[in-house]
């Protein structure tokens, strides 16, 4: 049983609980970037080999405020650089597919029952264009690797494909370029708009819970056990 | 001498010489991308000291169809890397300040006596968000190096600030990011814009004679040397 276990009210008994150990300025900074923080969006990270891509990806997310990150990996191991993702990765809820037979497939499969249309990016795809996608939908948006592109599974399975416009000779964006111009020009349009883009309740408690834990340090641990045992020798 | 020193009747006629040796495809491409290119925007990289960051703004620049870029090394030497670049470099106007005494200060006073205004990027200031950006003004936007930011010349000599609005615990894009989400967000609003954001005259054929330089290969340079040779001979 984990604390994602409980019910809504032990939660907040948790959360409240977990506040007494942080600092009042580290509680009134997770709660502040709590209510700024989206799973409308949701981007799926397929493939990617090289770490310092990866890395800035889930920095980006983190800056721009997108909680949820789906990370497949069929080929390449997903490694984070901390240099680059600055600790982004420790703040954000990052659910991997490498276990599966077919990773990509279940990766959509779930975003499907938990409501999300799919859409695939590609370059040079002749489909919609990144400022004709439809907003209103909860949508993850799936990024391939830097050499390949996306996947075939990931192409077969996809609901729709979209493009970054382009006026160069260039082909491609680089793929964390290519990330960071789609995720702020959909979260920009979201936040501008009547959609209710805040996190449910319950994702609202379970991660302030996982922010909360992330943010004790050994110190404090150490300090509450012994608190613990001062009090139950009274 | 050179090209950019004639006449604009002779650069007509330059150009269409260089036509006779490119193929056609060649200038069918040349000539769908020209349409494309705007300097409305100029982007400054001041001080970047990772390559691969500096050859992912390139590449970024060139997708977006920005011509102009300026690249000021007080500090670091500005190194291409051509594998993130995918040649970008080759296709661009890149005009380097190395030399001067407050270098800096040198491309700024270019930028202003050629009607720019300057706004540098500054992610931790409580200056105009990049929505707010008056595009109707020429800009030049400067992007500083990853670890120090926008130099003090640059702080002390810009028209104005500005950040990209953040809402997460990581305080700063990577600099290839923060880029290209700008470099987007501004040309995007450009291009739906009734600003005339296309190339001058003059430097449209300035830009199709460096393009059709780049395009001839030896093998052109020695076919059409031995043609000449022939047809001399007659």
């Amino acid at each position: 049983m984990t604390y994602k276990d409980l019910d809504i009210e032990s939660k907040r008994k948790y959360y409240s609980l977990l506040c007494d150990i942080i600092t009042q300025e580290r509680r009134f900074n997770l709660e502040k970037v709590i209510d700024l923080r989206t799973e409308h969006f949701v981007p799926v990270i397929e493939n990617i080999h090289k770490a310092q891509n990866a890395s800035a990806v889930l920095r980006t997310c983190d800056c721009l405020g997108l909680q949820e990150v789906r990370v497949v990996e069929n080929n390449n191991k997903f490694a984070v650089t901390d240099d680059i993702s600055l600790g982004a990765n420790k703040w954000l809820n990052i659910k991997k597919y490498n276990t599966f037979e077919n990773n990509t497939k279940r990766c959509f499969d779930d975003l499907r029952s938990e409501g999300y249309k799919i859409i695939a990016t590609m370059p040079h795809d002749n489909d919609i264009n990144l400022q004709d996608i439809d907003i209103t939908q909860k949508t993850a948006i799936v990024f391939g690797s830097e050499v390949d592109g996306i996947s075939k599974e990931a192409i077969d399975n996809a609901d729709c494909f979209m493009k970054i416009p382009m006026y160069g000779f260039t082909e491609s964006f680089n793929i964390s370029v290519s990330a960071a111009i789609t995720l702020h020009y959909l979260t920009d349009k979201l936040r501008q708009s009547n959609i209710p883009w805040q996190l449910s309740e319950e994702k609202r408690l379970n991660t302030l819970i996982h922010w909360a834990l992330e943010s004790i340090t050994t110190k404090d641990k150490i300090a509450k056990e012994l608190l613990n045992r001062v009090i139950s020798m009274k």
